[in-house]
């Protein structure tokens, strides 16, 4: 079974700003769904801010297996509803790579609980990422450690909670470190974030970037049953019959409260 | 130095409702107040529902060490603005302890990034609460279980992260079971939720309750610095001197995007 | 490509006691391979006790993808460098599943750190096992719970320490709760603990518990390359040309200490 | 109440090798303890390798809150007795300060169930150790970072479980980095690994190093009550009457197995 991926592009400076434009002729989330496709496993669409619902219908993120996020100017243009439909279907098992300045999108701040908040320069420093469990199929294909040429820099304090497993530490040129790959489970969805891919610089066109972000596509497939969210405010029935005492709040046959 | 703690309850069926005003007629809050305050480290205020800003402004917030957060039918009420407050008022270290039928409340929620549904019946049964942990400061002075004589079920699947500790975990007369007393940390602040206390038994005047819910105040109060999210959308100097490569998207003294 | 599974038995209450020996004739690792060897996926030997190395050389490690571990009563007759022989695999990414009475076993509390310890009777009563998580892959095509008729009780607290996530948490008849499947991750190794078990009771010809394990299997298969243990002694180059400075321990081309 | 820490030093090179017996006259250990005893909360006392017991007795292990471990070229001569002796009371209770080449302690792979392997060199570097949550009780009173100005790399992959939380992350001047402050927790006792120290360097006369040390201290201490192993073999009774249904490997009065 192929896993069938939604690249999910906020595209407004790859429309508006002509480096970004030199570097991703076609917009990044495009150049990111070109290199996920040269796997066979893999099946992509892309999906836009522009577009209606954002391009994440319900039937588009039915038939998503795992939704890839790439923004960073225009977060707040994200209408709340379609966060709340993309948090409901990760829970459900729908895996979610969230990409670079993705940090403070609505998706990933709503799933963690914490601001995603981090130090940052943009100086088109060298920026060196190494593994943490070279087992780890994220991993796979990558050696120690691989170079970013030129980088924008995000520094520790990042903060998130504990993640599941600390997958990449970067080094900077200037002096910083960073937790640049670390994983999450959230319901019955796996959550990967991977910092590298500022705008400005070629970085989705790396080989070692590419072959990361394709190994965490396999990683955060679906690989259970969905998890459906059963609270319908319906009392469950006793697996042992045992008689009601005392006072109730709620009436036979009323609803919980959600 | 005393633990400031803030008890908020939504009293609503603490008004409106016969049976749970003949068990607390000064409303809940104010009996988790009152056995509270009687630890003498413990200073107690409440907050309310129908209060300005809930009763929950930045002063009273910053005055608080510890929030503990009962509420029910009125979830949707709490205004996202107060909400926020809270979160980023955790993050910095306050603890946050949240009560029964809190786990549909806006903050938890938020704080846990999953629905937070779970099964239920309301025919007080017995419930027996184990403890897991018998060296966790939050059972001082349990013994390897307690029993709640009329309870609520509350049953798995309960959707939550993995917590940091499972304190303790319930069995139901009906056949069930729940972890009802989880450990989080999000940012510097420590989470803990408990399950017991449904509003029309006496759950909150029975001792075993009480004590764990003093314990948990104590274990919960901030213990290290407030951590003070400093994304002010500057740029971080680098440690080591660099010379800046490359295009860039900011001008020279342009702020970070949030 | 088939998942390699090896199955470990401990091979004397099943050659002893009669009444096990009733339930299992051909040992319980016969019954568990047996039912094992139904999935098309898996191919699948054993391992007893009483072989040399008990079964567990290096070759049959190193061709194993997952290791299932039954013992009761000689866990000291397992030589400690057959122990530490699995452990390596398992941190190079061989799955590991914990059965039962196994909980007190070399392997298992090598891995964990910690006693493993647990409350415990053998009365034949009713066990409850219910699902934490209905979407993970473990508990596919298991219903809200599944009954075990006869099993003998395990009870919290269990020292361990927090799991990577909670899969089942049993229910007993005679009041007492156990989290009875719990998964860790280490090294590259996934490990889960099953609880229900007992020799004395059938519960390995149960359909529910052969489901349970068959999909336990495919979880903790290999998922990543190996993870090599690469500290040979030998200093690493540094990335940067760096001068040495100051006085050394270690003379040129001495070897660290482990 | 004071807070009782024990000091443990192996005391070999401190002994025998010129470089490190200039830096630490008296022993590592006693460089250590000295500034410990600063903080008026703290009662030092230390035990070494060379005495019976390596002056770690039961009656010392009782009255012990804290343990710090620095070892290097003898973990070998410490004998399993003690090491298992020291695991049982950090399950109590007792904190846990592992200090640099104690990564390959007995005890510390004995409580993580990993290799704990990682990269090195020592070429007397800069290491530059970032905050990563800077709200932390270990970090109090520490800025963004510090610096040592000469230390010995050490590099991942750190072949560790996940831990509760990432304290410190180390840039080195030689291109690697590190997860050089690690907190778990095992049992009912706190553990942190903190990676600074190598004996060539004078990292422990450092400020920002004995501050680390003595947060962690306080961090570490015991905060419930002890927790005792309370697995003797005997059945439990159950709360709830049951009868004994089914065949049963234990007969009357007879213990369980471990």
């Amino acid at each position: 079974m192929p896993i069938r991926v939604t690249v999910w592009g906020e595209n407004v400076h790859d429309q508006e700003n002509d480096v970004v434009k030199g570097i991703y002729p076609n917009g990044m989330h495009n150049t990111i769904a070109d290199f996920l496709r040269k796997d066979p496993e893999i099946i992509c669409k892309t999906a836009i801010l522009q577009q209606e619902e954002h391009g994440l219908t319900e039937e588009i993120l039915e038939a998503t297996d795992v939704l890839t996020w790439w923004g960073h100017c225009a977060h707040k243009q994200v209408v709340d509803e379609v966060v709340n439909r993309v948090q409901q279907r990760i829970l459900q098992g729908m895996g979610l790579i969230v990409l670079h300045s993705g940090h403070f999108s609505k998706i990933f701040g709503k799933m963690l609980g914490t601001t995603c908040s981090l130090q940052w320069r943009e100086a088109g420093e060298t920026e060196r990422v190494w593994v943490c469990n070279p087992g780890h199929p994220i991993t796979k294909g990558i050696k120690r450690y691989f170079e970013v040429p030129q980088s924008e820099m995000y520094g520790e304090p990042f903060q998130v909670p504990t993640p599941e497993e600390n997958i990449f530490i970067s080094w900077f040129e200037g002096g910083e470190v960073f937790r640049s790959g670390l994983t999450y489970k959230r319901g019955n969805g796996k959550i990967f974030y991977f910092s590298p891919g500022h705008e400005t610089y070629p970085i989705y066109h790396q080989e070692d970037i590419q072959m990361v972000i394709t190994n965490a596509v396999k990683w955060c497939r679906p690989e259970g049953d969905n998890w459906f969210d059963k609270f319908d405010g319906k009392p469950t029935d006793p697996v042992i019959k045992i008689d009601i005492k005392g006072p109730r709040l709620h009436g036979d046959g009323q609803s919980g409260l959600r």
